[in-house]
């Protein structure tokens, strides 16, 4: 019956090659556009359009931000003495909403993957040594806590560390609300190592 | 961070509106789009729009189509004696990929529900007593099956066993490749009822 609608299949092959988005999603997400209001489907359309239109990088922290540079680098009301690194921008939007954290990132764009071909120059790693001057005391790297992201920490440490800036690396342990019993032993480990005294 | 990219804030929200999509999927999907090409994006956003404006309903079998009748209807190579009653368009598109079935359709729009006051003047009954001629031999009702989809199958064989229609409901049984030990014990029951000789 597709052959009646060649734009659903079309929609549902391009809804598919989205991340985690099998062909049964895609079919289930498509139908519900076709059911959807007209103002719905359209407001979609237009959003998806003007974000690869309008949202650029930002030149100093290499943020996704549709100004440049971003508000968060030209916000007067950050702490300026800490530089978050992340790997992504989606990583910096998932550390800015927590409370009272009010940072300055640094997008690397990635992470060493040395088997991927990705080397220190195809991350933004010469850029954030360019922008580190006296203002910056401490240097967060919050890179995934797998092997590459912890590769990558350590590469940017022995850089950082003997510009004397405190470096520092997010804490690893077990996530709150989780279960011990289905936690895995370098998690568990790695809780131990990282004690602390109540 | 999301304040500096308004647009990316919004397309998240959009996105999150879909079934089965929650925020953090609908940040990784935006994060994706931010990441593909543009023509990869503006080729969704376009689909999107056409799917909007391109496709209708089929006014004999209220299928979705870009064509009046679709071309399902008009399909001289279809068994025109039998008519698969669905509830929904993606219904039809499910029974559709089997291979050898292929039959005429009509898709309800939904299924009785009281609950939810969907009485049989909602559902495109009427139209279908409308199409029933001298070719139609059989209607397999393929409602879901469920409590609301088998009141549907019940109430619509009432109307046409009076007509001399033969009409036949899909079996309900246990899922090819499934795990008894997962089985409930009603659809356990419908497989022994439905027990065939072999």
């Amino acid at each position: 019956m597709f052959n009646s609608a060649g734009s659903v299949e079309r929609l549902i092959n391009q809804l598919a090659r989205l991340p985690g988005i099998g062909r049964k999603t895609a079919a289930r997400l498509a139908f519900h556009i076709l059911k959807s209001t007209r103002e719905e489907a359209f407001e979609l359309a237009e959003t998806i359009r003007e974000v690869k239109e309008k949202v650029g990088f930002c030149s100093v922290c290499f943020n996704i931000s549709e100004e440049d540079p971003c508000r968060i680098c030209t916000d007067p009301k950050r702490d300026r003495n800490t530089i978050c690194i992340v790997e992504d921008a989606s990583d910096a939007a998932a550390f800015d909403k927590v409370e009272g954290f009010n940072v300055l990132y640094h997008v690397l764009g990635g992470r060493l993957s040395p088997l991927d071909g990705i080397g220190p120059d195809d991350l933004k790693i010469r850029e954030l040594l360019g922008r580190l001057d006296d203002n910056v005391k401490e240097i967060i790297i919050a890179t995934n806590p797998n092997v590459e992201g912890e590769a990558t920490a350590t590469y940017i440490s022995r850089l950082l560390k003997p510009m004397g800036i405190r470096v520092t690396r997010i804490a690893r342990g077990l996530p709150v609300g989780s279960d011990l019993e289905y936690a895995d032993s370098v998690t568990l480990s790695k809780s131990l190592e990282g004690r602390q005294d109540i």
